[in-house]
Protein backbone atom coordinates (compact mmCIF):
# COMPACT_ATOMS: atom_id res chain seq x y z
CA UNK A 1 0.00 0.00 0.00
CA UNK A 2 1.09 3.84 -0.80
CA UNK A 3 0.66 5.95 2.02
CA UNK A 4 -0.93 9.08 0.94
CA UNK A 5 -0.60 12.73 2.22
CA UNK A 6 -4.22 13.20 3.26
CA UNK A 7 -5.93 16.86 4.55
CA UNK A 8 -9.37 17.27 5.19
CA UNK A 9 -11.68 20.34 4.79
CA UNK A 10 -14.60 19.52 7.84
CA UNK A 11 -14.72 17.63 10.65
CA UNK A 12 -18.26 16.51 11.25
CA UNK A 13 -19.71 13.29 10.50
CA UNK A 14 -18.06 11.87 7.51
CA UNK A 15 -15.14 13.83 6.88
CA UNK A 16 -14.38 12.40 11.13
CA UNK A 17 -15.14 8.91 10.26
CA UNK A 18 -13.06 8.72 7.11
CA UNK A 19 -10.19 10.51 8.50
CA UNK A 20 -9.74 7.90 10.99
CA UNK A 21 -10.08 5.48 8.88
CA UNK A 22 -7.73 6.61 6.70
CA UNK A 23 -5.64 7.11 9.14
CA UNK A 24 -5.49 3.58 10.77
CA UNK A 25 -5.12 2.15 7.30
CA UNK A 26 -1.73 3.84 7.00
CA UNK A 27 -2.02 7.12 5.21
CA UNK A 28 -0.38 10.02 6.79
CA UNK A 29 -3.16 12.88 8.18
CA UNK A 30 -1.45 16.40 7.60
CA UNK A 31 -4.05 19.29 8.43
CA UNK A 32 -7.69 19.39 9.32
CA UNK A 33 -9.14 22.70 8.82
CA UNK A 34 -12.19 23.03 10.63
CA UNK A 35 -13.86 25.88 12.46
CA UNK A 36 -15.94 24.22 14.87
CA UNK A 37 -12.69 23.70 17.26
CA UNK A 38 -14.43 20.85 19.70
CA UNK A 39 -14.47 18.25 16.14
CA UNK A 40 -11.65 19.66 14.74
CA UNK A 41 -9.40 19.37 17.47
CA UNK A 42 -10.21 16.22 18.76
CA UNK A 43 -10.09 14.53 15.05
CA UNK A 44 -6.68 15.80 15.14
CA UNK A 45 -4.79 14.33 18.81
CA UNK A 46 -6.48 10.72 17.19
CA UNK A 47 -4.83 11.41 13.69
CA UNK A 48 -2.11 13.43 14.68
CA UNK A 49 -2.67 15.88 12.05
CA UNK A 50 -2.40 19.83 12.55
CA UNK A 51 -5.65 21.76 12.91
CA UNK A 52 -6.30 24.96 11.31
CA UNK A 53 -9.15 27.24 11.67
CA UNK A 54 -8.72 28.50 7.87
CA UNK A 55 -8.47 27.17 4.27
CA UNK A 56 -4.69 28.12 3.93
CA UNK A 57 -3.30 24.55 3.48
CA UNK A 58 -0.09 25.09 3.92
CA UNK A 59 1.91 21.82 4.29
CA UNK A 60 2.21 19.74 1.16
CA UNK A 61 -0.79 16.79 0.85
CA UNK A 62 -1.11 14.95 -2.21
CA UNK A 63 -5.19 15.05 -1.92
CA UNK A 64 -7.29 17.40 0.32
CA UNK A 65 -10.60 15.93 0.77
CA UNK A 66 -13.82 18.24 1.36
CA UNK A 67 -16.63 16.91 3.79
CA UNK A 68 -18.96 19.51 4.88
CA UNK A 69 -22.30 19.94 4.62
CA UNK A 70 -23.86 20.64 0.86
CA UNK A 71 -24.83 24.28 1.21
CA UNK A 72 -21.17 24.98 2.68
CA UNK A 73 -19.36 22.98 0.35
CA UNK A 74 -19.41 25.54 -3.03
CA UNK A 75 -18.28 28.44 -0.35
CA UNK A 76 -15.57 26.21 1.16
CA UNK A 77 -14.07 24.89 -2.47
CA UNK A 78 -13.55 28.68 -3.65
CA UNK A 79 -11.63 29.16 0.12
CA UNK A 80 -8.94 26.69 -0.63
CA UNK A 81 -5.88 27.54 -0.87
CA UNK A 82 -3.28 24.73 -1.66
CA UNK A 83 -0.47 23.85 -4.16
CA UNK A 84 -1.21 23.83 -7.92
CA UNK A 85 -0.47 19.73 -7.72
CA UNK A 86 -2.60 19.02 -5.03
CA UNK A 87 -5.84 16.72 -5.55
CA UNK A 88 -8.83 17.98 -3.78
CA UNK A 89 -12.03 16.02 -3.77
CA UNK A 90 -15.63 16.72 -2.17
CA UNK A 91 -17.81 13.63 -0.46
CA UNK A 92 -21.26 14.54 -1.62
CA UNK A 93 -23.50 12.22 -3.46
CA UNK A 94 -25.23 15.31 -4.93
CA UNK A 95 -22.63 17.12 -6.49
CA UNK A 96 -20.24 16.71 -9.51
CA UNK A 97 -17.09 18.77 -10.79
CA UNK A 98 -19.34 21.52 -11.64
CA UNK A 99 -18.94 23.04 -8.06
CA UNK A 100 -15.31 23.46 -8.37
CA UNK A 101 -13.79 26.83 -8.99
CA UNK A 102 -11.91 26.55 -12.04
CA UNK A 103 -8.44 27.84 -10.16
CA UNK A 104 -8.93 24.14 -8.77
CA UNK A 105 -7.16 22.12 -11.54
CA UNK A 106 -6.69 18.27 -10.12
CA UNK A 107 -10.37 17.44 -9.05
CA UNK A 108 -12.74 14.87 -8.11
CA UNK A 109 -15.45 13.09 -5.90
CA UNK A 110 -15.16 10.14 -3.09
CA UNK A 111 -18.43 9.25 -2.04
CA UNK A 112 -18.91 6.44 0.26
CA UNK A 113 -22.39 5.59 0.05
CA UNK A 114 -22.77 5.10 3.65
CA UNK A 115 -24.95 6.72 6.89
CA UNK A 116 -22.66 8.31 9.19
CA UNK A 117 -22.89 9.59 12.76
CA UNK A 118 -20.58 10.76 15.27
CA UNK A 119 -18.43 8.68 17.34
CA UNK A 120 -19.52 6.06 15.45
CA UNK A 121 -17.05 3.05 14.05
CA UNK A 122 -17.91 2.01 10.58
CA UNK A 123 -16.84 -1.52 8.93
CA UNK A 124 -15.89 0.17 5.80
CA UNK A 125 -14.53 -3.15 4.36
CA UNK A 126 -17.71 -3.27 2.07
CA UNK A 127 -18.80 0.26 1.88
CA UNK A 128 -19.36 0.92 -1.78
CA UNK A 129 -17.23 4.38 -2.81
CA UNK A 130 -18.43 5.40 -6.31
CA UNK A 131 -15.47 8.18 -7.88
CA UNK A 132 -15.19 11.03 -10.26
CA UNK A 133 -12.05 12.30 -11.45
CA UNK A 134 -11.18 15.16 -13.57
CA UNK A 135 -8.71 13.30 -14.92
CA UNK A 136 -6.79 9.78 -15.14
CA UNK A 137 -4.28 10.41 -12.78
CA UNK A 138 -6.75 11.77 -10.44
CA UNK A 139 -8.67 8.66 -11.05
CA UNK A 140 -5.94 6.26 -10.38
CA UNK A 141 -4.76 8.53 -7.02
CA UNK A 142 -8.62 7.99 -5.50
CA UNK A 143 -8.86 4.30 -6.85
CA UNK A 144 -5.59 3.55 -4.95
CA UNK A 145 -7.06 5.27 -1.96
CA UNK A 146 -10.41 4.20 -2.10
CA UNK A 147 -8.98 0.46 -2.00
CA UNK A 148 -7.28 0.96 1.09
CA UNK A 149 -10.32 1.03 2.86
CA UNK A 150 -12.75 -1.21 0.96
CA UNK A 151 -12.83 -3.58 -0.98
CA UNK A 152 -16.19 -1.86 -3.19
CA UNK A 153 -15.03 0.97 -5.91
CA UNK A 154 -16.32 2.07 -8.51
CA UNK A 155 -16.30 5.16 -11.07
CA UNK A 156 -19.58 6.80 -11.54
CA UNK A 157 -20.45 9.86 -13.23
CA UNK A 158 -22.89 12.17 -11.49
CA UNK A 159 -25.84 11.30 -12.55
CA UNK A 160 -26.08 8.14 -11.55
CA UNK A 161 -24.30 9.28 -8.43
CA UNK A 162 -27.18 11.55 -8.05
CA UNK A 163 -29.36 8.76 -8.46
CA UNK A 164 -27.64 6.44 -5.79
CA UNK A 165 -27.78 9.32 -3.54
CA UNK A 166 -31.56 9.41 -4.28
CA UNK A 167 -32.05 5.87 -3.32
CA UNK A 168 -30.19 5.80 -0.43
CA UNK A 169 -32.56 8.35 1.01
CA UNK A 170 -35.08 5.59 0.56
CA UNK A 171 -33.05 2.65 1.82
CA UNK A 172 -31.86 4.53 4.95
CA UNK A 173 -33.54 7.83 5.73
CA UNK A 174 -36.80 6.79 5.11
CA UNK A 175 -36.80 3.68 6.04
CA UNK A 176 -35.34 4.57 9.51
CA UNK A 177 -38.18 7.00 9.88
CA UNK A 178 -40.54 3.88 9.43
CA UNK A 179 -38.54 2.70 12.49
CA UNK A 180 -39.18 5.95 14.17
CA UNK A 181 -42.89 5.84 13.25
CA UNK A 182 -43.28 2.33 13.95
CA UNK A 183 -41.41 3.35 17.81
CA UNK A 184 -44.11 5.95 18.18
CA UNK A 185 -46.92 4.17 17.35
CA UNK A 186 -45.36 1.56 19.68
CA UNK A 187 -44.92 3.43 23.03
CA UNK A 188 -48.86 4.60 22.43
CA UNK A 189 -49.28 0.69 24.25
CA UNK A 190 -47.67 0.28 27.37
CA UNK A 191 -44.67 -1.89 25.83
CA UNK A 192 -41.17 -0.38 24.66
CA UNK A 193 -39.55 -0.45 21.61
CA UNK A 194 -37.74 -3.41 22.36
CA UNK A 195 -40.49 -5.26 21.35
CA UNK A 196 -40.08 -4.61 17.46
CA UNK A 197 -36.60 -5.33 17.51
CA UNK A 198 -36.53 -8.65 16.58
CA UNK A 199 -39.38 -8.02 13.65
CA UNK A 200 -37.12 -5.18 12.77
CA UNK A 201 -33.97 -7.67 12.36
CA UNK A 202 -35.71 -9.99 10.54
CA UNK A 203 -37.49 -7.79 8.40
CA UNK A 204 -33.88 -6.48 6.73
CA UNK A 205 -32.08 -9.74 7.12
CA UNK A 206 -34.98 -11.27 4.82
CA UNK A 207 -34.90 -8.45 2.58
CA UNK A 208 -30.89 -8.81 2.05
CA UNK A 209 -31.12 -12.43 1.93
CA UNK A 210 -33.86 -12.98 -0.80
CA UNK A 211 -35.08 -9.27 -2.28
CA UNK A 212 -37.10 -6.49 -0.59
CA UNK A 213 -39.97 -7.52 -3.02
CA UNK A 214 -40.77 -11.03 -2.82
CA UNK A 215 -40.28 -10.58 1.24
CA UNK A 216 -43.32 -8.23 1.50
CA UNK A 217 -45.80 -9.23 3.75
CA UNK A 218 -48.36 -7.46 5.54
CA UNK A 219 -52.48 -5.92 4.49
CA UNK A 220 -51.35 -3.85 1.76
CA UNK A 221 -49.68 -6.92 -0.54
CA UNK A 222 -52.58 -8.92 0.75
CA UNK A 223 -55.04 -6.75 -0.21
CA UNK A 224 -56.72 -6.76 3.36
CA UNK A 225 -58.71 -3.90 3.12
CA UNK A 226 -60.67 -4.79 6.56
CA UNK A 227 -57.56 -4.78 8.19
CA UNK A 228 -56.38 -1.51 6.40
CA UNK A 229 -59.80 0.31 7.54
CA UNK A 230 -59.16 -0.82 11.02
CA UNK A 231 -55.59 0.85 10.55
CA UNK A 232 -56.54 3.70 9.58
CA UNK A 233 -59.11 4.14 12.23
CA UNK A 234 -56.23 3.64 14.76
CA UNK A 235 -54.87 6.35 13.10
CA UNK A 236 -57.22 8.74 13.96
CA UNK A 237 -54.53 10.38 16.44
CA UNK A 238 -52.13 11.88 13.61
CA UNK A 239 -53.41 13.01 10.07
CA UNK A 240 -49.84 12.99 9.04
CA UNK A 241 -49.59 9.17 9.76
CA UNK A 242 -52.71 8.63 8.69
CA UNK A 243 -51.68 10.31 4.70
CA UNK A 244 -48.13 8.31 4.99
CA UNK A 245 -50.46 4.78 5.35
CA UNK A 246 -52.59 5.30 2.87
CA UNK A 247 -49.99 6.56 0.57
CA UNK A 248 -47.36 3.64 0.96
CA UNK A 249 -50.28 0.95 0.73
CA UNK A 250 -51.52 2.24 -2.45
CA UNK A 251 -48.03 2.03 -3.33
CA UNK A 252 -47.62 -1.40 -2.54
CA UNK A 253 -51.12 -2.48 -3.83
CA UNK A 254 -50.17 -1.13 -7.38
CA UNK A 255 -46.68 -2.49 -7.38
CA UNK A 256 -47.64 -6.03 -6.58
CA UNK A 257 -51.22 -5.57 -8.40
CA UNK A 258 -48.84 -4.88 -11.67
CA UNK A 259 -46.37 -7.71 -11.05
CA UNK B 1 -41.23 -28.45 30.09
CA UNK B 2 -44.61 -29.94 29.41
CA UNK B 3 -45.61 -31.08 26.55
CA UNK B 4 -48.75 -30.26 24.83
CA UNK B 5 -51.03 -31.95 21.95
CA UNK B 6 -50.98 -29.18 19.72
CA UNK B 7 -53.37 -28.97 16.04
CA UNK B 8 -53.63 -26.41 13.63
CA UNK B 9 -55.98 -25.11 11.27
CA UNK B 10 -53.93 -24.00 8.54
CA UNK B 11 -50.66 -24.92 6.78
CA UNK B 12 -49.26 -21.55 5.35
CA UNK B 13 -46.53 -19.36 6.45
CA UNK B 14 -47.16 -18.62 9.81
CA UNK B 15 -48.72 -22.35 11.27
CA UNK B 16 -45.68 -23.52 9.36
CA UNK B 17 -43.28 -21.69 11.14
CA UNK B 18 -45.01 -21.71 14.43
CA UNK B 19 -45.89 -25.28 14.12
CA UNK B 20 -42.48 -26.68 13.20
CA UNK B 21 -40.91 -24.56 16.09
CA UNK B 22 -43.32 -26.02 18.59
CA UNK B 23 -42.42 -29.24 17.11
CA UNK B 24 -39.39 -28.83 17.45
CA UNK B 25 -39.60 -28.13 21.06
CA UNK B 26 -41.23 -31.27 21.83
CA UNK B 27 -44.81 -30.46 21.60
CA UNK B 28 -46.56 -33.19 19.66
CA UNK B 29 -48.35 -32.18 16.87
CA UNK B 30 -51.97 -34.00 16.12
CA UNK B 31 -53.69 -33.13 13.12
CA UNK B 32 -53.15 -30.34 10.81
CA UNK B 33 -56.42 -28.90 9.04
CA UNK B 34 -55.62 -27.32 5.67
CA UNK B 35 -56.98 -27.24 2.19
CA UNK B 36 -54.01 -26.72 0.32
CA UNK B 37 -53.09 -29.79 -0.07
CA UNK B 38 -49.02 -29.07 -0.92
CA UNK B 39 -48.28 -26.73 2.69
CA UNK B 40 -50.29 -29.37 4.51
CA UNK B 41 -48.98 -31.99 3.27
CA UNK B 42 -45.63 -31.68 3.58
CA UNK B 43 -45.88 -29.73 7.26
CA UNK B 44 -48.00 -33.07 8.30
CA UNK B 45 -44.35 -35.02 7.29
CA UNK B 46 -42.29 -32.94 8.80
CA UNK B 47 -44.43 -32.90 12.09
CA UNK B 48 -45.56 -36.33 12.31
CA UNK B 49 -49.16 -35.19 12.49
CA UNK B 50 -51.96 -36.30 10.71
CA UNK B 51 -53.79 -34.19 7.71
CA UNK B 52 -57.56 -33.30 7.67
CA UNK B 53 -59.11 -31.46 4.93
CA UNK B 54 -61.97 -30.85 6.88
CA UNK B 55 -62.20 -28.48 10.28
CA UNK B 56 -63.50 -31.60 12.27
CA UNK B 57 -60.50 -32.38 14.77
CA UNK B 58 -61.56 -35.78 15.77
CA UNK B 59 -58.46 -36.53 17.84
CA UNK B 60 -58.01 -34.94 20.98
CA UNK B 61 -55.96 -31.97 21.47
CA UNK B 62 -54.81 -29.40 24.51
CA UNK B 63 -55.06 -26.57 22.01
CA UNK B 64 -55.76 -25.89 17.99
CA UNK B 65 -53.92 -22.99 16.77
CA UNK B 66 -55.98 -21.20 13.90
CA UNK B 67 -53.20 -19.47 11.80
CA UNK B 68 -55.31 -18.71 8.45
CA UNK B 69 -56.03 -15.18 6.70
CA UNK B 70 -57.13 -12.96 8.18
CA UNK B 71 -60.21 -12.78 5.70
CA UNK B 72 -60.94 -16.38 6.55
CA UNK B 73 -60.30 -16.37 10.16
CA UNK B 74 -64.31 -15.72 11.28
CA UNK B 75 -65.21 -18.65 9.03
CA UNK B 76 -62.47 -21.10 9.86
CA UNK B 77 -63.21 -20.56 13.85
CA UNK B 78 -67.09 -21.22 13.06
CA UNK B 79 -66.56 -24.36 11.08
CA UNK B 80 -64.51 -25.54 13.89
CA UNK B 81 -65.40 -29.32 15.44
CA UNK B 82 -63.50 -29.80 18.27
CA UNK B 83 -63.75 -31.78 22.55
CA UNK B 84 -65.53 -28.80 24.64
CA UNK B 85 -62.18 -28.94 26.92
CA UNK B 86 -60.16 -28.17 23.85
CA UNK B 87 -58.93 -24.28 23.66
CA UNK B 88 -58.55 -22.88 20.54
CA UNK B 89 -56.43 -19.38 19.85
CA UNK B 90 -56.05 -17.56 16.59
CA UNK B 91 -52.93 -15.77 15.64
CA UNK B 92 -54.26 -12.33 14.29
CA UNK B 93 -52.77 -9.10 15.43
CA UNK B 94 -56.50 -7.31 14.49
CA UNK B 95 -58.88 -9.72 16.31
CA UNK B 96 -59.84 -10.34 19.70
CA UNK B 97 -62.10 -12.95 21.61
CA UNK B 98 -64.93 -11.17 19.27
CA UNK B 99 -64.40 -12.97 16.75
CA UNK B 100 -65.00 -16.62 18.01
CA UNK B 101 -68.27 -17.83 18.00
CA UNK B 102 -70.26 -18.69 21.21
CA UNK B 103 -69.57 -22.58 21.36
CA UNK B 104 -66.09 -22.09 21.65
CA UNK B 105 -65.58 -21.57 25.61
CA UNK B 106 -62.02 -21.38 26.23
CA UNK B 107 -60.48 -19.10 23.45
CA UNK B 108 -57.54 -17.18 23.25
CA UNK B 109 -55.12 -15.04 20.92
CA UNK B 110 -51.45 -16.17 20.41
CA UNK B 111 -49.89 -13.31 18.33
CA UNK B 112 -46.19 -13.52 17.50
CA UNK B 113 -44.60 -10.06 16.28
CA UNK B 114 -42.92 -11.15 13.59
CA UNK B 115 -42.90 -11.25 9.96
CA UNK B 116 -43.25 -14.79 8.21
CA UNK B 117 -41.93 -16.05 4.84
CA UNK B 118 -42.51 -19.72 3.62
CA UNK B 119 -39.73 -21.61 4.06
CA UNK B 120 -37.57 -19.89 6.20
CA UNK B 121 -36.59 -20.40 9.51
CA UNK B 122 -36.85 -18.11 12.53
CA UNK B 123 -34.60 -17.66 15.54
CA UNK B 124 -38.00 -17.35 18.04
CA UNK B 125 -35.81 -17.15 21.11
CA UNK B 126 -36.53 -13.32 21.50
CA UNK B 127 -39.88 -12.60 19.27
CA UNK B 128 -42.11 -11.10 21.14
CA UNK B 129 -45.63 -13.26 21.60
CA UNK B 130 -48.60 -11.43 23.13
CA UNK B 131 -51.46 -13.45 24.72
CA UNK B 132 -55.04 -12.55 25.39
CA UNK B 133 -57.33 -15.60 27.17
CA UNK B 134 -60.81 -16.20 28.39
CA UNK B 135 -59.84 -17.35 31.71
CA UNK B 136 -56.90 -17.92 33.41
CA UNK B 137 -56.26 -21.58 32.86
CA UNK B 138 -56.10 -20.69 29.57
CA UNK B 139 -53.69 -17.89 30.28
CA UNK B 140 -51.35 -20.35 31.98
CA UNK B 141 -51.62 -22.81 28.86
CA UNK B 142 -50.64 -19.91 27.00
CA UNK B 143 -48.03 -18.97 28.87
CA UNK B 144 -46.39 -22.25 29.18
CA UNK B 145 -46.44 -23.25 25.40
CA UNK B 146 -45.03 -19.86 24.52
CA UNK B 147 -42.35 -19.92 27.09
CA UNK B 148 -41.02 -22.91 25.77
CA UNK B 149 -40.29 -21.07 22.00
CA UNK B 150 -39.40 -17.33 23.31
CA UNK B 151 -38.44 -15.38 26.73
CA UNK B 152 -40.42 -12.75 25.86
CA UNK B 153 -44.27 -13.27 26.46
CA UNK B 154 -46.69 -10.73 27.15
CA UNK B 155 -50.32 -10.53 28.47
CA UNK B 156 -52.04 -8.17 26.12
CA UNK B 157 -55.17 -6.78 25.13
CA UNK B 158 -57.30 -6.64 21.65
CA UNK B 159 -56.86 -2.78 21.82
CA UNK B 160 -53.12 -3.07 22.40
CA UNK B 161 -52.36 -5.77 20.01
CA UNK B 162 -54.23 -3.94 17.26
CA UNK B 163 -51.87 -1.32 17.75
CA UNK B 164 -48.67 -3.33 18.26
CA UNK B 165 -50.25 -4.66 14.47
CA UNK B 166 -50.10 -1.20 13.14
CA UNK B 167 -46.48 -0.08 14.38
CA UNK B 168 -45.72 -3.50 12.71
CA UNK B 169 -47.31 -2.40 9.54
CA UNK B 170 -44.48 0.76 9.83
CA UNK B 171 -41.65 -0.95 11.12
CA UNK B 172 -41.75 -4.18 8.69
CA UNK B 173 -44.04 -3.67 5.97
CA UNK B 174 -43.23 0.08 5.11
CA UNK B 175 -39.46 -0.08 6.03
CA UNK B 176 -39.58 -2.74 3.55
CA UNK B 177 -41.05 -1.29 0.53
CA UNK B 178 -38.56 1.36 1.46
CA UNK B 179 -36.10 -0.79 0.34
CA UNK B 180 -38.14 -1.71 -2.96
CA UNK B 181 -38.49 1.55 -3.26
CA UNK B 182 -34.56 1.96 -3.34
CA UNK B 183 -33.76 -0.60 -5.44
CA UNK B 184 -36.29 0.39 -8.02
CA UNK B 185 -33.89 3.83 -8.38
CA UNK B 186 -30.50 2.18 -7.94
CA UNK B 187 -31.37 -0.11 -11.18
CA UNK B 188 -31.72 3.35 -13.13
CA UNK B 189 -28.11 3.52 -12.75
CA UNK B 190 -25.65 0.15 -13.79
CA UNK B 191 -25.61 -0.73 -10.22
CA UNK B 192 -27.05 -3.91 -8.05
CA UNK B 193 -29.38 -3.37 -5.51
CA UNK B 194 -25.59 -4.97 -3.61
CA UNK B 195 -24.29 -1.76 -3.72
CA UNK B 196 -27.42 -0.33 -0.98
CA UNK B 197 -26.59 -3.56 1.35
CA UNK B 198 -23.84 -2.01 4.01
CA UNK B 199 -26.21 1.15 4.37
CA UNK B 200 -28.91 -0.86 4.97
CA UNK B 201 -27.43 -3.07 7.12
CA UNK B 202 -25.51 0.43 9.09
CA UNK B 203 -29.15 2.10 9.17
CA UNK B 204 -30.76 -0.84 11.43
CA UNK B 205 -28.07 -1.99 13.14
CA UNK B 206 -27.64 2.19 14.39
CA UNK B 207 -31.36 2.56 14.90
CA UNK B 208 -31.72 -0.69 16.81
CA UNK B 209 -28.25 0.18 18.94
CA UNK B 210 -29.18 4.09 19.48
CA UNK B 211 -32.95 5.12 18.63
CA UNK B 212 -34.27 5.36 14.95
CA UNK B 213 -34.11 9.31 15.70
CA UNK B 214 -31.30 9.93 17.09
CA UNK B 215 -29.80 7.76 14.22
CA UNK B 216 -32.03 10.00 11.08
CA UNK B 217 -29.94 11.51 8.64
CA UNK B 218 -30.23 13.03 5.24
CA UNK B 219 -31.47 15.78 3.76
CA UNK B 220 -34.74 16.18 5.45
CA UNK B 221 -33.35 16.21 8.98
CA UNK B 222 -31.38 18.68 7.65
CA UNK B 223 -33.25 20.88 6.00
CA UNK B 224 -31.20 20.71 2.81
CA UNK B 225 -33.96 22.49 0.43
CA UNK B 226 -31.49 22.52 -2.54
CA UNK B 227 -30.67 18.30 -2.50
CA UNK B 228 -34.86 17.37 -1.54
CA UNK B 229 -35.66 20.17 -4.42
CA UNK B 230 -33.04 18.14 -6.68
CA UNK B 231 -34.15 15.15 -5.81
CA UNK B 232 -37.55 15.83 -6.41
CA UNK B 233 -36.58 16.48 -10.24
CA UNK B 234 -35.09 13.34 -10.79
CA UNK B 235 -38.33 11.38 -9.61
CA UNK B 236 -40.43 12.70 -12.36
CA UNK B 237 -40.37 9.40 -13.76
CA UNK B 238 -42.88 8.19 -10.74
CA UNK B 239 -45.43 11.01 -10.05
CA UNK B 240 -45.95 8.04 -6.77
CA UNK B 241 -42.48 8.08 -5.63
CA UNK B 242 -42.41 11.74 -5.98
CA UNK B 243 -45.53 12.08 -3.31
CA UNK B 244 -44.11 9.53 -1.11
CA UNK B 245 -40.64 11.73 -0.78
CA UNK B 246 -43.11 14.73 -0.17
CA UNK B 247 -44.83 13.24 2.05
CA UNK B 248 -42.06 11.67 3.95
CA UNK B 249 -39.61 14.85 4.19
CA UNK B 250 -42.47 16.71 5.28
CA UNK B 251 -42.86 13.87 8.35
CA UNK B 252 -39.48 14.44 8.69
CA UNK B 253 -38.76 17.70 8.90
CA UNK B 254 -42.25 18.37 11.46
CA UNK B 255 -40.68 15.94 13.74
CA UNK B 256 -37.27 17.57 14.11
CA UNK B 257 -38.63 20.66 14.18
CA UNK B 258 -40.79 20.29 16.93
CA UNK B 259 -38.18 18.39 19.11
Amino acid sequence: MTPYRISFAGAGRVAGTLCQELCEKGHKIVQIASREGENGTSLVKTCYAEWIDNLNFNIPCDIIIVAVPDNALKEVLTGIKCADDTTVVHTAGSYGLEIFPDVIRKKGVFYPLQTFSKGRKIDFSNVPVFLEASDNEVMELLKSIAYTITTSVYESDTDKRRMLHLAAVFACNFSNHMFTLAKHICLKTCYDFDVLKPLIKETVNKALEYTPEASQTGPAVRNDTETIKKHLELLSFSQEMKKIYIELTDSITELYRIK
